[in-house]
Formats: structure tokens, sequence, C-alpha cells
């Protein structure tokens, strides 16, 4: 094949244009573990402003974000309160536990967004045998779940009843920016609900490398000792930095492209026979239940890159495809015309050889 | 009131009898931290051959049994699979996550015990998101679901999967000799199902103090290097150990009587409108479900309390009654007339004045 | 030997009384998880009053008693003092380290025992690069540095810094009966300088097993969750707690004749050419430098029992000796004479065929 | 003043040059959570090459470097041995303990440089009382330690000693091409005595950000798990590896021009009545000793600042000048002129005003 493959394994592919790649090459950069790199300055206020947050904290990756937020809500012997498929519990390497002590109390959500009623009698009574209930933490938009805006109705009376109760809120805002496009609700209202917030800056948004974690101005203090004993401290990250602000500056309004391109997908794989949506597509991500009829997730994958299309295999019968800043309305079409052409003999043929 | 209450809260609130005390009194000790105390040795020998292990290790309580256990088996960073109502994961102070670094996914179970339908699918891939699936943990009987003994074949097939899968099988068998007696499969028999089995002497077997930890004479060396760590390393243990080899010569076949007990209480419980059992009663236990238009279960413990019966609110609408040593058939019977007289009525009265 | 050896490996090994085992046998018992053991309520008052502090709680070792108060004062990412042989940190398994993530910073000492002049530049400055300093703890006696006495004034010089400077006090009191009867300064005096305070039962006071770790009444609290969650909560634990009643009101006083007879050790020890004293003798510890010229300590050990004495070899040219309940002051010349008959030709000869 | 200040407080301050800054701009990248970077490959294959390892990873710090590698050789209750002055124990926010459940045991060294006479006696006894011995980790060139060299045949000696006993090491490498640089001996030689390496770009090599750590491929592997648990996972690190590669092409000879300049400022310090250097200059730190009756080092660092130097206090009578890429031969004659003038009145009249 002589064009590239059309890449709709995730939105964290995207490579850094030539203007992003101007910015952080002319960023004014200092050593920022001395507090002194202007640029990764800028970025924190940008980003806490955003957020509607007192301050905010550049670190490396979104993991880190999160885990950061987890390390300052909670000591050892707590718990917290998640869906069972987020990102906190599923893709964090077991941080939870291991770099907390805490426990992870999972529930199901629908698509996995919480709701009140699902959580409300979760908190155990004080009581040397259990664990201290401590942090919600919620993920929107909710990428195993279909990458769906949580409903912010459903968000505030969660965050009202956490207040109630004491306990901390936190939100795993990878896709924030994708969940206020498609909603129309600023980032700041979001944040009303949360005492921190983490989000990505190397997914749909395409900067190269970083994330931030926001919140009061002591939470950011302290979150900066735990970035530094998790070896996130970096010296003049403003050439990251950088990036990150480039792309909060040109990148956030056209993430409705990509939900566009996302529907353009989302209606090709329903119409394949033995593929179905795993739940209605609301932002950039295409959840998908391949039949076992047909074929497995990681034969239809196999069969997309034959054709110049990746997708990812994200279980024996789910596969997953994003758009995002490198992937064109034609683009979309084209992926679209190969999905739309998969057939359960040409399949079965390719198995065979496989 | 001038008798003594019937006590149905636990049974672990047994007191040793005169000829336990007498036993504990003799017993010849030494110093079990340097591997001299006989009586010790004794009960661990007798537990090993009893759970069909290699070798065994005295603990002050079963979360300790079962927490060395989890140590034994697990690395940070790795999970556990168990019933979301466990012992281990529900009432052991979040020690999993907090002493072990360890994650804990869990299954509802059919009254918490686990099929291997239910599970089959839980291991995670190969991946550095992931944490590396380790242990699977049962409990048998299953306190929470109603102490139901957990069908052979349904552990023997989860064992058997676990094997092939490469994790490791632990046995939370606090109450393993009320599921011997009452399914007649002898305690080696599970044990087989097994890498290591926890078992205390001081819930149904009458003992005051103490558990037992049982496993490869390389796991049980390892276990004392655990045990050392939590604090659990005593000196003259023989006057405990004593008690529970009393208890194990003793007072497992009696423990049928306790079964039968528990009947009698079920079946009066069945008998109140507004009050359900939440299973089958199979061994000692009693779970009862309160509907909230009779009354909360703090109000129906408190009802009987009144006269002169303990039961536990283990939950706004759950009680639970346990039959045990210090508990005879009249006992049994007077508090099942207790209970067949419980009145809406006199309940709504009562809480007035509560 | 028709006798049994003279133990004087350590002040572990003593086994109760006749006397002792009568007050075990007799004790009223109850539940203590529920709080309900009249006898283990009655030894924590008892225990609280001696140290002067508001509440106490029963564990079942030392190190767990240490251990915990170690987890009430600190969060992972803190730092304690101490000094670098003190029990908690040379023989508590790395608890410090793996139960509670806290650094240890350790220093020399005279003999083990720490003054102001050695630790008060050791804060670190709040930076997030650097652990938080947040605990000093001593040991009184300090077995490893000779059984010595702290000299109140250190302690209280260390205490009143401590405080100034926002740091808690914690003292491992296994051995503080010794030094109460060794310096005349009561129990409650001590305690003054610290927060909280860990006893031991099963050392010199002679009981089967048992310590207790004292504080205000808020970090008990605290201290019977982490109990818990150590595996530390027994049941009916008024049998082990009669024992060290018994040993409070009975074998005090008597600590006074382990001191006396530790010194006719510690004059045939130091009449012995190759064997010299690590400090001066002030309790019931010994503790002697084999010069290499001699033996290595293993041979003087194994000489000793040979001849019916055991002591314990704690370094390659390093024993202890220790009085105790069990060690009469008959024993004692007995030992003295077979020490003092250590030669160095008869050791050589006996090593050849070791 | 018009001139920007001449930056001594580290060489972590260092910007990006214009050419580095192109190669960064211009950098291929991939998502290297996928194994996509190129660039990132090819720093990761360069370094393993230059450390004579079998591969490397990428890592946002030398924190997370070194705590990787900590992770990679210990289990929780282990215990290492360093320098009470390594970064790894001092400067790395308690992560040994907090991260990983591990002991640090402490010893002075010579300026920090341990040799085998100080710990071949440290390994504990296989014992359940005693943490694991299983690593050993040095640090070369030794900040604290005046950024000497240590020896080579010290490293050996502790490596054989160390393989013998079954100990893993690792080298905190930060400086290591400054070590290099000094002695001649070249960073693959060094690599044959440690299992597992550190190294970072962002000091004298004067990358923005980022570190590596080299061992085996087996650990490399599990190092990209541990890597992703600490949140350092990268997606299109390559533009930040591009910056290092142009590091280790262009900055590595000469880092003898920073210790030629070091050693101007080194001797211009020992001219100063009152101003001791810690140790011999080897490399490009310069740690000073200042006496009370001058001065603080913060006062001193006061009085530096107001004329065009910065230097950095790391204690109330120790400061530090460290010479980098920035630091031209004139910036450093320059500092020296005014150290030199560094005037005990001057200071005193200052500090009034201070």
């Amino acid at each position: 094949m002589s064009r590239p493959p059309i890449d709709l394994r995730s939105d964290t592919v995207t490579r850094p244009s030539p203007a992003m790649r101007k910015a952080m090459a002319e960023a004014a950069v200092g050593d920022d573990v001395y507090g002194e790199d202007p640029t990764v300055q800028a970025l924190e206020a940008r980003t806490a402003a955003l957020l509607g947050k007192e301050a905010a904290l550049f670190t490396p990756s979104g993991t880190m974000a999160n885990q950061i937020a987890i390390g300052l809500h909670t000591r050892p012997g707590d718990e917290l309160l998640c869906s069972g498929t987020s990102h906190v519990y599923w893709w964090e390497a077991g941080g939870i536990a291991r770099l907390w002590g805490v426990t992870s109390r999972t529930f199901l959500g629908e698509s996995g967004l919480l709701t009140l009623d699902e959580i409300e009698d979760a908190i155990h009574p004080d009581d040397p045998h259990h664990v201290r209930t401590r942090l919600v933490t919620l993920e929107n938009t909710h990428n195993r779940g279909g990458g769906r805006v949580h409903p912010i109705e459903d968000v505030r009376a969660i965050a009202s009843w956490a207040r109630s109760e004491g306990l901390a809120m936190h939100l795993d805002g990878a896709r924030l920016m994708n969940a206020v496009v498609a909603s129309g609700v600023p980032a700041d209202e979001w944040g009303k609900s949360f005492d921190t917030m983490a989000i990505c800056f190397s997914k749909g948004l395409g900067a190269p490398v970083g994330s931030a974690v926001a919140g009061s101005a002591q939470a950011i203090r302290q979150a900066r000792r735990l970035r530094k004993l998790l070896g996130g401290g970096m010296r003049q990250a403003g050439v990251l930095a950088a990036a990150a602000l480039y792309a909060l500056e040109n990148n956030v309004e056209r993430l409705a492209e990509d939900h566009a391109n996302a529907l353009i997908l989302a209606e090709a794989f329903s119409e394949v026979e033995g593929l179905e949506l795993e739940s209605q597509v609301e932002t950039n991500l295409v959840w998908v239940t391949v039949d076992p009829s047909l074929a497995t997730a990681a034969e239809v994958v196999a069969h997309l890159k034959s054709h110049g299309v990746l997708a990812s295999a994200l279980g024996d019968q789910t596969l997953r495809a994003c758009t995002h800043l490198d992937v064109s309305s034609d683009d979309a079409e084209q992926a679209a015309e190969i999905i739309r052409a998969i057939d359960p003999e040409m399949l079965a043929a390719e198995t065979v050889v496989y």
C-alpha cells in the first residue's frame, strides 16, 4: 500500500503538527522543578482557569495526573467508588492499591456512567473492620463505556451527595474537552462538581506529551510533592507545555469534527451484520461488539488492517475505532467504505491463512 | 431479666468451657518464636493433617491467617478474584490493598458463592496497563451469603481452571468445619482444591483465641516471616493452642446441633410477616431481610434484645442470628418463640420510645 | 545432663507459673472485638494508669504494639528518627517501610541511647524532594545497647525539642519496667515524654503472651483500627490478659533480682580473657564481645550449652545472656561458674570436633 | 543588573540550544506506549549500547529511573544498602519505603563513596525478624559527596562481593558521564559492575527533560510495567528523545570544560577565609562549608546573588556551586572574582538589612 494507513486505534497516536512543533521550538523555558519555567506556568494557569480551579500541575501522563489526585484525597485503608470499567481502576496498573493502599469498590454503571442510585448506600460504617469510604472518581467522557458524556445532572447529584457525606470527588477528564464540545456544558461548569480534575493534552487535543491535574491551591501544593515521589518532576518542561498551550488554543473546537467522523464510522459498523455498536456514539469513540458467528475482534481488526485501516481489539469480541486530529472526514469516509465491505465469507477465508 | 440473654450475635462470643480451661491451664509451653512450644507444634501438625497440607501456622486471628495467605501468593500490582461480600474484601480493613498493594476484583456470586462461569474471563492480559491476575479466594461456608456451603463441584471446577491458568487458590475456611459437617465432605477433600487454607478455632469450635493458615512446607516457612511482620509472633502460645486442640477433639461433630438449632430459628423468622430468609439455611447462620414496611433491622434487633435475645443488625434492613456452642436447643426454641411473637404494632410502639 | 539447662537466651522464654495459670483459668472473659472482655478491659485500664496515659490497647506482641504506634503517628512519605540498633528498625521485619511506607533515619547513639545533640539537626525542610520528619522512637531499656537505661534527662530534652518541632514521640518500652526498677523513675514519669508507649508483658514480667500500646483516648481508638488491620483482634483474650494482670501485680518489683543476677553473670564474663562487656550492665541483659582470638560467639555459646547454660549468639563475635523470672540466684551463680571456667584451649579443642 | 546572572545552582538549569531545539522540532515520532516512536527507540538502543546493557527505557526523570530500578530488584520487606547522602535515599521523597516497602540501610562512606569494608558485614541472616538484604545502590559521581568519582576498583570490589552474596547492584549514574570524562573509564566499563544503571540527559548533558534506566532485556520489560504504574508512559516522547540523542552526540566530551571551570570556582572559594571545600573537586560540583563565624550559607548565597552569581544553600552552613553547558569559562572567571571578593564585613553589613 502506498498511502499510510488510517489509524483509528486511539486518539493518542496524533503527531504534533508543524505549527505545534514551531511553538515547542520557540518556547521560553526554565527549570520547572525550581518553579522557573514560564511556559509551564502559563499552561498551568490557563488549565486552572479553564477548569475553574485555583491551580493546576503539569504531569507527563494522564495516569500520573489521576494517581496524584487519588493520592491527595486518600490515606491507606481508604476506599474509592468508581466504575469497574474506569481508566483509574482498569488501565493504571493497579496504582490505586499499589501506590496508595486504597481499596476500589466498583460499580457497573450504564455504559460505565454511575448514578447516585447505584452508589448512595455504599458508605461503610465507621468500624475497624471496614475501609473508610473517602472518594468518588468519575470519568467523562467514559472511554470503556463508548465515549459517552456523563449527564451533567447525574454528576451534580453525585457531587451534592458526596459533599454531604464528606467524600471527595475526582474527575478523570482525559477526554473532558470532548464532553464539553459534545454537551455544550463548559469545562468550569463540570468543574463545580469536583475537587480535583485531570485533563489530557495528548489525546484528542493532539499534543505529544502531557496532562494536568487541577484543584485548590493547597491540593496542588501537595500534588507537587506526589509528582516528585512518582518521578514526574521535569526540568525544562516548557517544550512540552508549549504544545499543550497550542492545543488548547487551536484544537478544542475542532473536536466537533472528530465526533462527526465517529458517527460516519458508527453508521458503517452498524450496517455490517454481526457487528453492533455497544452504545450510542456521542463523541470520538466507537465501541463495537463482534458477534462470534462472524469472527473474533482480532480477526476483524486484521482484516481492516489488510485494507489500510487500523482499529483496536480490546476484548475477544470487542473492538474500538477512534477519530482524532489526524483523521480527516475523507479518511473517515474511506474507512467507512472499507468497514461496510466487511464480508463474513471473506473474513472466514482470511482466517484460514491467518 | 434474671437469666442471661441468648446471644445469637455471632459464634465468636463463645466462652471456653471448664474442660477447655483445664486443658489450657495444664498445657506444656515454650517460646514459640524460637519454635519451642510443644502444644503449638501439636496443634499445627494436627491442623495440617486435618486439612491435608504439609504444614500449618498458628495465628492470633482469622484475619491474620487470611492476610498472610494473600501476602504469600501475591506481589504488589497483582489482583485477586473474590466475592464482593467475602470476609477478606469486606471485613479485613482493606488489608488486601493496604498491606499487600493488591487489587481486588469482586464478583456477585450466588449467595456469594462464585462459579467458574462468572470468573473464567477475568484474567487480565500481560500488559503494563493491567494488574496481574494471581489468586482466587473463596470462603466456605460463606458468611455474608447466608452461611451456605460452597458446592464441592463448583470449587473443584474453579480450582482446576485456576491451576491451568497459573492462579493460586486460597480458602477462607473460618467456618470450614461447619461446611464439613453439613456436607459430609472431609476437610482434606476440600483441601485438594486449595494451595492455602485458613481455619478459625474461635468461632463455632469454641476456642477463645486463634486461627491457623495451612499450606506447603515452603509456604508456611514464608508465612512465619509474614506473621512476624504483622506482629503475630507470640511466645508461650501453647496456652491458646491447647484450647484449639481441645476444640478439634471435642467440638467438631457437635456443630450438627448448631445447624439444627439454626433451622429452628430460620423457621421462626420465616413465619413472621415482613421478615424473609436471605437464602436457604445450611449451617449455623441465619440471615434475614427486614421489610421496611415492618421496621429497620436495628429496630427488630432492639425488640429482640428487650426480650432477651441478641442478634446483629448488619445492614439497614439486614439482620443475622447465629447458633453456637453456648446456645442449647432449648435456647433456640425459646428464641424462636420470641421471634415468632414479633408483631408489627408492637414494634411500631417501641419505635416511638426508641 | 539430668537437670534442665539454665536458659539465659532471652527473658521471652519464661513459662507461666502455677499461680499465673490459675488466674488465667479463672478469668472472666467476653468477646473483646465487641469490647466485652472484662479482663482485657481491666488490663488496659491498669496499663493506661501505670503509664500515665488515657487509654491502652492489648496486642498479641510487642512488635504489633510498636508498629501500631508508628502507624498512628505517620503517613506514607514520613520519616522517623531512631537508633540503628533499635528493635523497631532491626527486629520488626522492616514493618516501618513495608507496613507504613515510612523512612527510617538511624543514629548511632551511645549504647544505642540517642541524645538531643545527635538528632537536633535531622529535620528535613518542607520540600517535595524530602520525606517529612514526623516521629522519634526511643527504646528503654535499649536491648541491643546492653540493656542500658536511657537517662531521664536525655529523654526529656529530646521530648521537649520534639514537641517544639511538632514531632511525635513513641517509646518502645518492652522492658520499661526494668528501667523503672533500675532507675527508680516511675513509669508514668517516663510517660510524660511520650505520646505513645508500648509495654511487653511477656518478657521480664513473665506472662505467656501479650503487650499493650498506650496513648490518648483518640490515638487508642485509631489503634483499634490498625490492630484489626494487622490481624490482632482477639476474641476471649481475657485468658491472656489475666496473666498480664497477674504479672503487673506480682512480677515487677522482683525485676531487681534479675538485675542482681545479671551483675553476677557480668562479673564472670569480665573475668574471662577474650570476653568483654559491651557496656555497663544496668538491668537484666549482658552483652559480651568475643575476641576473635578466643573463638566466635557461636563457639562460646556451643561450649556453654554443652555445660548446661544457654546463651544467644547475636553476631559473629557478639553474645547475649539474659536473666529473668525462671533464673534463680543459684542458677546465676552456677552459670557464672561455668562462664568463668571458659578456657581458650578447651574451646579450641571443641572447635575441632564442632 | 543588565546581564543575566551566572547560574551555578545546578546543572539542571541548562536550556536547550538552538541546534538541540532544531533536532527536537524535526524528530520523527510515534506513540511510544504502543512501542512506535522511532526516536525513543533510537535513544534507548544508543543508551543501552553506551552502558553495555541489553536494553534501556526512557523516563521523564532520573528519580523515576532510579525508583524503577529499585522496584525491579526488590520486594516489600527487602533492604538496600546505600550512602546516607545518596540521591535515592535523600532526594527522592522517600520512594524507597513508600513506593516499594523497602528499608534503607545507610552508610557514611568517604565523601559518600562506599567501600567494601564498610558494608561487607551488613547482610542480615535469613530470619523472620529481619529484612532481606537484596540490593546495593551506588551513585557516581556522588553529588552530596562533592561530585567525586567513585574509584573503579572500589566499585568492582563491591560488585564482586554483591554477586557472590546474591545482591543486585544499581548505579544512580545521573552524572555518570562526568565520571567517565573525569576518570577516562568508559561507561560500559562501569556498567560491568551493575545490573541496572540510571543515566540523566537533563543535567550536564543539557537536554531539557529525560533519563533512562538500562539493564537486561528482561529487566527492562519489567521496567516498562513499573513506568506505567508510576505514570511515566509518554506518547510522542520522541520530541524529548531527540534532544537526548543530540546531547549524547554533542555534549559529552565538553564536560571536561565544566570540570575545568569548577576548578576555577573551587580555587576561588578556597581562598576566602571562612569558606572551605568539602572535598577535592573532581568534576562539575563544588561543595563548600561556610564557617559560622563568617556567615550562614544562605547569607553567602544572598550576597553572591546580589552580585549576579547564583549558588545553592543546601544546609545551614553548606553551599554548592555547579558548572554546566550554560556557564562559559569567562562566566567561571567572573564568578571566581566575585567569590574571591567575599568579605566578612560586607556580609555582616548585608545581614543587617537581610
